[in-house]
């Protein structure tokens, strides 16, 4: 079987599942961790025995050069690190989940990977990402009618960061609740700072853009710990399409998944990191990428196996 | 919006539900259709006015070149007509679907596609085709753990077709019932050839390879009338896949639709027959097709709407 292999640049929590999807991968070997320099030389049981580096440098002098590289940061450092990392003629795959922001930066990307004879797979997670995939699938099974995807059950990433963000927030989790229709309620539970009045942080959350559309609902909680109970990684989506497929209505297609959410996104990008090294230079989404090549060993095989 | 053209190669329950998914679709225009000679000269109401004609020869001389033709024969016929519309440049679609076949039939296809510069796209159907895709996308999700394609309840052409050719039998429906974990019992109407004892082609019915391996129930119909009674176009497929993402275990995926079948078929076959005039020389089954090339309009639309 064919092997590549792939560093991990970030640790956080997409970078520590990223590691173990690609232990897990029969043809990926992952090279090596770029973290933060200040947690360097700590050997964490999350970097599983790798080596660890400040920057891309100096882990291809050390252990050579990856066939591609998971970027594993925020979403926000993906505009600047990924432009640097392709210039430097790395393969590069993404998570990037800011939707609106994507068009612009696949023309980016596309611009600087075609110049640099390098690939780069961005908003490569799950939504952006597989459920791209299928929002796309289902419109080419039933092109006219109207596609949900509802969120949830789960804590929202970019809702949580947006909390924590509102003035008198010391911490948060943004719990998203689907109500029907593509519709989300959210479920806000906040640590104050000291000396903060509920009523008035509670106000101020539901001035956010990112809370003042949906149905809200804040909890307080007393502390760090009582906070931390509410943050696991269970997520889920279910997408529902009702349309026509040419004249004839009624066609029924829905997608229902329950997950860990960082350990499904660190595999998506490591198989597509294997896609990385399969296609032609330029940027590209999910919807971009035939599917067969997101998976280990041969074409002739998968079409034995799965068509 | 750029616009394709095709002809539709075949008028049977495909090719009638084909014509209409092209007259629905934004950028597809049918130029004709080619039907057995011996049909030429009526008009029936699912021509929808198209001009019909007994073979490619006199549609390209009558009313131009088609840039895909969309093949709505049997199966049995891909492997010889598919080849010969390629040998003749024509880019072709088809919905071949016995799956133990299709690695040989890609292989074909792909010499004679490349040959003469043509495009063809294969098992373009929803299984195999659409469910393809989706096996191989929650591999490339969940990379271990097992798929179970549970099919139904509706009416298998195959099997109906196969229990049409046993001795004794003058017309048959066989109805797929799924039972779980990926197996099937099998409903069949029978309609006897007259002289014939139930018990001896029940006997038959059961020794077939089509139906030796699944829990059968067999039951006898008086007339065509009731046969057709049995014969509606509802089917299914709940597709259901457990397993890990890298380590992490209990990542639950699972696909449902519930559809007309010749309808979805057809509206499969016109998708791909608009990425069949998007894509270099060669063979494709749909896990080997970009999923944004199945729509209509512009990438840049989609990655902005979609993604």
């Amino acid at each position: 079987m064919k092997e590549f292999t792939v560093a991990v640049y970030g640790l956080g929590n997409i970078g520590r599942y990223a590691i173990e999807a690609a232990e897990a991968a029969p043809d990926c070997r992952c090279l090596g961790v770029v973290r933060r320099r200040e947690s360097l030389g700590t050997r964490p049981f999350d970097l599983r025995g790798l080596p660890d580096f400040p920057d891309m440098d100096s882990l291809v002098a050390a252990v050579g050069k990856p066939d591609a590289v998971i970027v594993c940061g925020p979403s926000r450092n993906v505009p600047a690190d990924v432009p640097s990392l392709l210039e430097q003629g790395f393969n590069t795959v993404d998570s990037f989940d800011i939707h609106t922001e994507i068009p612009a930066l696949v023309r980016k990307l596309g611009e600087t990977a075609a110049k640099n004879s390098a690939v780069s797979i961005t908003a490569a997670g799950w939504d952006p990402g597989t459920d791209s995939v299928l929002r796309a699938l289902f419109e080419a099974m039933a092109p006219s009618g109207t596609t949900f995807t509802n969120f949830g059950r789960g804590r929202s990433m970019g809702h949580s960061v947006a909390a924590r963000a509102i003035q008198g927030v010391k911490d948060a989790t943004s719990i998203t609740i689907p109500v029907g229709g593509g519709r989300h309620s959210r479920l806000v539970y906040v640590l104050l700072e000291e000396g903060e009045r509920f009523d008035e942080v509670r106000a101020r959350i539901k001035a956010d853009e990112y809370f003042a559309h949906d149905d809200l609902e804040v909890r307080e909680v007393k502390s760090e710990m009582e906070l931390a109970l509410t943050a696991d990684h269970s997520h889920g989506v279910l997408m529902e399409r009702i349309g026509a497929s040419g004249l004839t209505s009624n066609q029924r297609l829905s997608f229902d998944m329950r997950i860990n959410n960082p350990a499904l996104t660190a595999q998506v990008l490591v198989s597509c990191a294997r896609a990385a090294t399969r296609l032609a230079p330029g940027c590209y989404t999910l919807i971009d990428v035939p599917v067969v090549k997101l998976l280990p060993g041969e074409r002739e095989t998968h079409i034995a196996r799965l068509v």
